[in-house]
């Protein structure tokens, strides 16, 4: 029986497939540092679980295909306190940020049109645009910048009958980059010229250091037509099991149709949105410790970097991760020498090979991605490991 | 800025468009029975309320892209009680039925490609097929032999180059009928001699009635390549809100392309996983009370109607519907009219009209669907009150 093409063409997950070395690795008793996925460490508040424990509906039933009401409400506040003012008919709460970037993909484009995107970006946008028979059209950003947006010029060179919207993710995956509000308004007044939706992936709004603030596309004006914000409190609350997103915008056609999707799929999860409810209302404190706990291991992950030759890195100033490129041919093959021969004590790192997060063939195969997600006192070891190494494998490929 | 030919073309929920009705009534104070839709009554097994009562990860993180194998490996029990031999491999854990269905069609369907359908079917079919760009091709089936599957003669006139799968719904959403395994493994020869894949719909699969025994595709051998099942928790533990359904096919290669879509919506929501994981130790005592607890509401629904006048219906054997066909011409129209005029005590009904379940225009107008989800004193008012409001537009429309 033959698949559909989108079921032979859809991307594997580029890092999922290193995980059969992992598995090998951990069977002969190797200890793994996993700076290589985007699980937070961080403990889920207990407010959220006490959510789960207090639970005893009698029914657990189907909610609104919009979203609890109690949970749109509070979203409009969460906003509202970062200065940006909605309506709950602006937001439709989804099945993690996963459905909010599908449906805004959906709503936005059709089989066979064009959405641009920079690259390297989050590679399950390859799965989603897969599935709807969307095009991505990578236009590539550099380490050596820091994956700063490009000009008007270049975007412009990609805009043709079938773009539909341009899609950034600020802070970004897998860059750290944090763009600026004049990025972002020029970004914003181009879409605007072209006739195109601006879809933002803000998963991680919170994830901004160095006293900087972050500038949701959703505070400009004159935009709403165009506007579309997909969010996520996965990262967020570590609470990546919950499964609770949503996508915001003030197009209210776009929301009407959007909300056709979201009837036919009928409901997000009852209980996780209970529970992200619960996390709108946390103390200030938290963030800011949160803020805290990740700009330290931002300085560290980049500190030690810096102590190896050759490697290209902009100190980034956001999300958790950072990308860094390296003095040698294939971080693929890195990758795996260090899962499968190299150990120090008795123990390796494993992190994620850039190739996959570019859609231009060939790019990124020298770039790793790092994601920050351990202790300041595991991340020292994990970056001793990894620097040891690379010094190593250097030796033996280079 | 316009939306894209999908936004624009997916189908509002028939249903959910005439809720506003039911709003007003409410609030004038009118009680509405709701018959319109498939939401349980019968309480969430205490079992898995205890599950999300216990939940005390430190950090509620990602699960398996394919569900977590402690769940899988439970559903692999579940199957074996009935009969069918699986592996976990054979198994994804999904985001519901909704998201199984999704999965299905795309895996099996390439935009422009089509599915055939029985037709009255479950109206979100239509929304995820828009979603997925793929067109539904429905086979008419009729309430005056209780909705059974037509001839093979039927289906071949349908089935040409663009065909990929035939999908049914076993016992069926909105029809109640429950297929034989006679009228089942001719569709699956069907399949095969066509080269198509058999996409099954069994949520309702426990709801079978006068002592029949429900039929899976995955009982049929030498069938592997072609079958496809979809299943959710929703209906059978009365867990509607938790999301969890699966996709099941010993078709290795469909599965490992179904993986990769899993992987980029990264997993299902754990909690809810880990809850549906303690249903499937409940006791045979709990699916036995809950047969004949529909079973009973069942009979007083059928009995009931066919105490009407003109009404063409033969006892459905499953699910929780029945569809009748109705002595007027507009079913919609007698549903708002009831919403909005009609009051016994100060009470009303609301049914689904069932064009929307139909994809041939014109068809199913003078049908209704009625879920039999209320205890059945509830039921007996309910009925009471359909055929006194249905005689009384009777005389005023007719």
């Amino acid at each position: 029986m033959k698949l559909s093409q989108r079921a032979l063409d859809i991307q594997a997950s580029p890092i999922r497939k290193l995980m059969p070395h992992a598995v090998k690795a951990k069977a002969n008793g190797v200890k793994i540092y996993h700076l290589n996925i985007g699980q937070p460490d961080i403990p889920t508040p207990q407010e959220m679980i006490d959510v789960y424990q207090k639970f005893d509906d009698k029914v657990l039933a189907y909610g609104p295909s919009q979203g609890l009401e109690v949970y749109q409400k509070s979203l409009v506040h969460y906003y509202e306190k970062q200065g940006i003012k909605l309506d709950i008919s602006d937001i439709i709460v989804t099945i993690a940020g996963s459905e909010a970037v599908t449906f805004a993909m959906m709503v936005a484009a059709n089989e066979g049109d064009e959405i641009i995107v920079p690259e390297p970006f989050y590679t399950n946008y390859n799965g989603f645009a897969t599935m709807a028979s969307i095009t991505l059209k990578p236009i590539t950003t550099y380490a050596e910048n820091g994956f700063a947006l490009p000009a008007d010029e270049e975007f412009e060179k990609l805009i043709g009958p079938k773009s539909r919207a341009i899609m950034l993710c600020n802070p970004g995956n897998p860059t750290g980059t944090v763009y600026s509000r004049a990025e972002l308004e020029r970004i914003a007044k181009l879409c605007k010229k072209h006739n195109l939706f601006l879809i933002s992936d803000e998963v991680y709004r919170e994830f901004v250091y160095d006293g900087l603030k972050h500038t949701s596309v959703l505070e400009f004006e004159g935009m709403d037509e165009h506007i579309i914000m997909v969010d996520s409190v996965s990262k967020r609350y570590s609470a990546c099991g919950a499964r609770i997103g949503c996508i915001v915008s003030r197009n209210k056609e776009l929301m009407a149709a959007t909300l056709k999707f979201a009837q036919a799929r009928l409901c997000p999860p009852t209980v996780d949105q209970l529970a992200a409810n619960a996390c709108v209302y946390l103390p200030d404190e938290f963030f800011d410790d949160l803020i805290d706990e990740y700009q330290s291991r931002r300085d560290l992950v980049y500190n030690e970097l810096m102590t190896i030759d050759d490697v290209v890195c902009i100190k980034p100033e956001g999300a958790f991760y950072i990308v860094a490129k390296l003095p040698i041919e294939n971080a693929e093959d890195f990758v795996i020498w260090m899962l499968n021969e190299y150990r120090l004590d008795n123990e390796t790192v494993m992190a994620a090979p850039c190739e996959g997060f570019y859609a231009t063939p060939g790019l990124g195969r020298n770039e790793l991605r790092l994601a920050y997600i351990l202790n300041k006192d595991d991340l020292k070891k994990a970056m001793h490991i990894f620097r040891e190494g690379l010094k190593e494998y250097r030796k033996i490929k280079g």
